[in-house]
Formats: C-alpha cells, sequence, structure tokens
C-alpha cells in the first residue's frame, strides 16, 4: 500500500488529504480557513496540525503539494503569495523534505487543478487540455500531451490576462479589456455597481436582492439577479461569458487542445451563461478547430487530487 | 554519407533542395514558379521534374516535405490547398514512399518552417518557440520542448485567426479584427485602398508611389510610402503592428515560449514596425513574462530546412 499525502494551500484555506494510491477516495480530510491575518509562518503551523492529525504517527510514501501562487516548479519553491504575506522565495519543497523525509512535489493551484481534472475528473483520456477557474480571478493551468506544460519561466496559462477588447475597462494589470476584468466575480459585481451609482432608475432587482446596499453585490448577486431578469445584470454577465468566450476561441485557434475544462465559483452562474461562453467560443474559433468546453468535475478538490497526481508521478 | 531531399509545395512556387545529413549548405537546390492554373496533378509533375534534376540517378536516405496548407502530420495525407486545385486528401507521403521506397516524413509549411529555424536558424538553443509568418496570410508553427506542436487535429499556431479587435473591419474567416486582418501585407493595402477611396484629399505619397491607380498599392506600397512619411500608410503599418504585438503578447501570457520568430514579407516593413510590435507585446504580457521577438533567419528556405530536420527525425 502507497501512501500519498496531498497539501492544498490556498489562498484564503488550508486542506489535506491522505489516500491510498490508485484510491479514489481520500481516508481522511481535514480543511481549515487561513486567520485573516495571516502569513507564511501561520500558514505552515496550520499545515503542520492538519497533517499531524491526519498521519497519526504513519509515515507518507510521498507528498504533492498545490499552491495558490506562483511556483518555481523545478526546485519546488515558492515566489510569492499574492493573498498571504511573507512567502516569498520559501523553499516549501526542500522544507517538508527535511521535515518527512519523502519526496516532495509542489506546483501552483492552476496547473495542479488542471492535473487533478486530468488525472481523477472531467478531463481523463483528454491528453490535452485547458482547465481555466473563472473565481476571484481567472487562470488557468495546461496539460499537454498528458503532461503538465509550465511555460518556460512557470508562468503559462494565463488566459485571464490576455486582452479581448482593447477598448474595455482597465483591469489592475495595467491593461484594457482582459479576460479576468470582465468575467471573474468581483469586477462583474465592480461593473454593476458603477453602473448602478450612475443611473438610480436601473437594476430594481439587483437593488432589492442587497436592500439597496451596492457595496453588498458580489459575483453571486450578478448571476441571481440575472436569473430573475435583471437587464443590467445579464448585460454584465453576458459580457463575462462572452469575453471568456473569445479567450478560450483565441486558445482553441492557437493550441488546439481536445478539451476545456472550466471550474470556479463563476461557472454556477446558470445555462445561459454557458450557452454564450460555448457559442462564442464556437463562432471565435476556426470552423475546422474542434474541441468541447465542460465543466469541472471535482470541485474545490481539484488541487488536491492533482497533488495526488503530482507525488503519483514521482513515486 | 546520409542524402536527404528536402521538397517545399508552396502555394505559389516548388522548391527542392538535397543535402548531406549535418551540412549547414545545399548540395543542390532548384526552385520554380506554380503555373497561373496548377492543381495538384501539375504541381506533382514539375516536383518530379525538380527532383530527377536534382538527384541524377542517386537516391536519398530520407524525403521531408513542406506542404503549403492544412496536413495530417501522422499519415502524412494533405487536406486541402487554399491556392492550388486539386490536393484534397492527396496522400502524399504514401505516394512518395511508393516512388522512391525511402521514409518520407509531411507536415504544413508553418510547422516546418517554424522547425527549419528551431534547428537551423533563429530558434537553435530555445526550445520553446512560436514561428510567426506575417505575409499574404498570418500563420505561425509551435516547437515546445524541443518538438513540434501541433495540437490535436493539427490545427494548432493560427494566431492570425485571433481576435484582437472585436470592434474592427471583418475578416473572410467571418470574424471581426482578427490579427490577419490587421497586420497581413494585402489586408493592410486594402485598408488603405478603402480609405483613400473615401478620402480623396489624404495620402500624397501613396498615391504617388502608384501613379494614383489604387489597384497597384500591396503592403510592399504602405511600407514604403510610410517610410517616406505618409501619415495614412503609417497608421494602417502601425495598426498592423500594434495587432500582431496584442496577438504575440496573449501568446506570452498563454503558452509562455522563450522566443518569439517573425518571417514573412511583412517584417521588411521596417525598425517602427518592429518597434511597435515589440513595445505592444511587452506590454501586453504580464511583467513576469520574459520572452524575445527576433527575426527569422532562414528567410524563403526556411520550409526547406525544416523539411531536412523533419526527414533526420525518422533516420
Amino acid at each position: 500500500m502507497t501512501l500519498i499525502l496531498a497539501l492544498d494551500f490556498g489562498g484564503t484555506k488550508l486542506a489535506a488529504a491522505l489516500v491510498n494510491s490508485g484510491d479514489r477516495e481520500w481516508l481522511s480530510y481535514e480543511r481549515r480557513l487561513s486567520p485573516a491575518n495571516a502569513n507564511a509562518s501561520t500558514d505552515l503551523d496550520i499545515m503542520r496540525a492538519l497533517i499531524d492529525s491526519l498521519l497519526q504517527g504513519e509515515k507518507p510514501d510521498a507528498i504533492g503539494v498545490s499552491f495558490g501562487g506562483p511556483v518555481d516548479a523545478d526546485t519546488g519553491t515558492v515566489r510569492l503569495s499574492h493573498h498571504v504575506a511573507g512567502w516569498e522565495n520559501i523553499p516549501l519543497k526542500e522544507l517538508l523534505e527535511d521535515e518527512f523525509s519523502v519526496p516532495v512535489t509542489v506546483d501552483n493551484d492552476a496547473n495542479v487543478a488542471a492535473l487533478g481534472e486530468y488525472s481523477f475528473g472531467a478531463g481523463e483520456g483528454n491528453h490535452s487540455l485547458f482547465y481555466i477557474t473563472i473565481s476571484t480571478g481567472v487562470g488557468g493551468g495546461w496539460i499537454l500531451n498528458g503532461k503538465p506544460w509550465r511555460g518556460v519561466g512557470g508562468m503559462a496559462g494565463e488566459i485571464g490576462h490576455i486582452v479581448v477588447d482593447p477598448a474595455g475597462p482597465v483591469c489592475l494589470c495595467g491593461k484594457r479589456g482582459c479576460v479576468e476584468r470582465l468575467a471573474s466575480g468581483p469586477y462583474m459585481a465592480k461593473n454593476v455597481r458603477e453602473f448602478l451609482e450612475n443611473k438610480p432608475q436601473r437594476g430594481k432587482i439587483l437593488r432589492g436582492l442587497v436592500g439597496n446596499n451596492l457595496d453588498l453585490i458580489t459575483g453571486m448577486v450578478v448571476s441571481d439577479a440575472a436569473a430573475q431578469g435583471d437587464e443590467l445584470a445579464q448585460d454584465v454577465l453576458f459580457k463575462g461569458a462572452w469575453a471568456l468566450g473569445v479567450g478560450i476561441g483565441n486558445v482553441a485557434n492557437l493550441i488546439n487542445p481536445q478539451l476545456f475544462i472550466l471550474g470556479g465559483s463563476v461557472i454556477k452562474a446558470g445555462d445561459n451563461w454557458w450557452d454564450v461562453v460555448r457559442k462564442v467560443s464556437r463562432e471565435t474559433a476556426l470552423p475546422e478547430v474542434d474541441f468541447k468546453v465542460v465543466p469541472a468535475a471535482l470541485g474545490d478538490d481539484a488541487p488536491l487530487w492533482g497533488a495526488v497526481a503530482l507525488a503519483e508521478s514521482v513515486l
């Protein structure tokens, strides 16, 4: 029996799980929210506590790690976290190998989630796929010929920051009309909020859902309002789905993978959202370029299952 | 001594060359224009004549073939040519293997040119690169981890048909604001021509270069006029370089290759064109995404040298 320990350092939560290699069910699983003022050291302490509680003195044969931020996958060194302080240049692989004396593999969450969906989820049997998460941000991870493709500097997969509308609103990254600027939950909420501030007569349903407190509008509220028939919410959601669809179509033309797997909270926005994503991506790709767009199957566990696959790859 | 025969079925010309494997100079080289009413059968007859003249009864050890159109590289079957009739489903590899009894490898010209530049040109030592040709059309070929990446259906590399300006003019492919629609030579000429037809007072230098016969405007004329200070020509050329720059920056964010190699006639448009391509691609890519943009080194011979590398790969 080969025992795998899978770790997920998310931006806001920490999770760990144990599985026998080859199994599809966790032996045990634990999860904690990161505290509000978390830093690398508190995150590591919480993770150590989770691990101790899972292992109960047992020793795993390998450890796979998903990290929510840029990672040098060759050395297993974290570059930084955009959410938690103090992660700059932490040699996470080395640190865990010293502590547990077993092989450790570390990669960033988009790549690991892609590997999880490929190995155990919606991507099984499709050797070339692009996994996209549409949530607080928009990011992606590649599987090409059955292996993660990270790019020369480990930066591949940034579909969130490809430009689809050069006349669009300005993104935090400095450019106009990135996919993330139009399609992510918080940015859709911002687009709605700014519109409502200037047009007091619009968005009756939206206003109703948040008791007229526009600060409470989230991506989820936008899709709820759209589902209830709010036209402004529908417009903003449509534009987000359009942006993602153009991005997917462009990627299909460039790389021609078999499959796009979409994960993250925004994919719960409803059938209309999915219809627009599928229609626009199909129209954007050349007619000869074939692909499918499907929902992720593993939900929040995709990074953990990907960490299992990572760990298995070095056994 | 291993003798390689390299063949290039272009849209408007046919070329063949012989080289000793490992050498960087052709033993012999021949080229013909395709006749105006060429079809697959006349192209094949011309190519046979070139081959006979090169081989003089000798037998090559392997044959590599670049074809100007979509090819199923696994089977070596041509799907079609957009320029020459009758190429639908021609089993080119099988045909040549029957005729010469040596291994034959066939792929489309963008992929083969990418392999040529990687093996013998501007890409040497860069194991992940994207070759882009900007000429009558805009197309591209991938090298990832030292190997051609063709995509699942052989359609990867279509940077010409990614959308960079959804409010832009309509392309032959049906979409608005594709890279090819803005950056290719004939489309830049068309953009200038249409503008001049409506604004008789604009484009003095442009009009001068073609004796006021707007039908004579080509991509080359546009870049000549731009170099001589024609503002309209400069605007159109700038927009083409901008579109290509956005495309390159988007590709860098998605795949993170080391190098972009640009070939084709439009790269002769001058330093300003290169400056805009480099500046816009740099601005479009995320700051952490590193890459270089360099001119192709092999010129028109890139497909033939790539065909050599293809042939060597099966020896």
